[in-house]
């Protein structure tokens, strides 16, 4: 598999997360491929692993009284996946802020590491009340290097 | 159109929600027909209109503490509706008890009156503990007749 | 785990597909639950899981020519899945005919095994032209016992 | 409502279909509200009402032969919708070349105008055997006003 951690001179070193599985028939559409929308979601489950790969979980987020609202979503379809094939979703951070958080996602094939879609994803913090908020530390410490 | 809210020997005169509108692409599978669980999801666009053309809203019985939980969900697939064309949901109450409700439905041709998908759901109210309660008042005579 | 594909008395010995993965947040809905519609979709997962568990792909049963098309659906729910759990899909063949099949599902917590949902789908076999055809032998033949 | 065609010294006339819809139950999440990748699909939609608005549908483009594949989305969330909102999506065309074509799509408060959503969506025309082709004619004109 091409995926690796490894720092190179352009890229520091950084924590990736890497989930695998197989798309879903639902989420194929009349041409037959994957539909659009379905990337979105799959995104968010690169955040949700990204989460747990961390000793952490999204749910946590929330019981401690905070929301990460998606601000923007951009997503780049290079090449189209069918039924069945399984996919890995790799998730990292790019920006952290005291308040706001930016992942980037790449979906590549499980087996040959092509590459289908990219993505970019903003979030801002928010307490219960919706107003925005300072992240709680050890998501700050964990998105940080 | 060959709905009608008539009564006849066998179904006393009751009250038909109907709403229309188009299926999404997004709905789509790759069979090129809507997705099985898309139904599902109009189901539950029949209640929210059923509940808005009784004069409320779903939403309001949540603010009022109440939550209709589903306990079974039935569907029977008569034919396939493709991308583009036009459904209408028509919704009705057949069962109705102090803490449970029953709803029949059925999906048709807006345009022929084509009967492709029927279906029922069965739910519950509850409590914002999560507990069993007795349904809110006007929902119980709006459902009645 | 307390799932078994152990004989009993009432229960000849039969193949059970078991496929476990955590729910998406995307899936949930403003009850603070799993939508009810997703599980109609984890059952489709569960029947993906199935095929390949056998050895073959519900993508190579179309690149046969052949559609399996639903025709009905029940779902019953007992207790709520939240965000972040990790599910399991049990999925077993409990009819078999020339023409249809109808698979069995459980969805039940992938710790403790806490019964969360259960449900039965029917299909019927089209070829291309949308006619009802006779099942593959292959798919006859995993589908047995 | 605050929307209209009018020509300004910026924007040329152009034309914008707007399409308004009830929002559903499924599309929320635990937060409480339409969960993001929802809008993904409110601007496909968005883009069958403009097909149909131009006196033609996306299903007779796909039955020519064609397909519009999805290259890159983006989207602007500014505030969050809740069940039951109406909403209405506006959509127009922003560049139209031989081969692609690009969207842009404004969701709104169908009753206040005011602004949740803003996005953009690219498509390449692609033909069945998935090679780049030119845009059929008839979209070609509608689309370039």
């Amino acid at each position: 598999m091409p995926v690796s951690n490894q720092p190179d001179a352009t890229h520091p070193p950084r924590f990736i997360a890497e989930t695998s599985f197989h798309v879903r028939y639902a989420e194929t559409d009349a041409m037959g491929i994957i539909h659009h929308a379905s990337y979105i979601v799959y995104f968010e489950e690169g955040r949700s692993s990204y989460a747990r790969q961390r000793g952490t979980s999204y749910a946590d987020f929330e019981r401690q009284g905070f929301v990460l609202a998606v601000t923007e979503i951009h997503a780049r379809y290079i090449k189209a996946v069918r039924y069945d094939q399984r996919i890995t979703v790799r998730t990292w951070v790019t920006e952290l802020k005291s308040r706001t958080v930016t992942f980037d996602y790449e979906i590549i094939d499980a087996e040959s590491g092509e590459l289908f879609v990219t993505g970019q994803s903003k979030h801002i913090c928010l307490n219960r009340e919706g107003q925005i908020a300072v992240l709680p530390r050890n998501w700050r410490d964990w998105a940080a290097q």
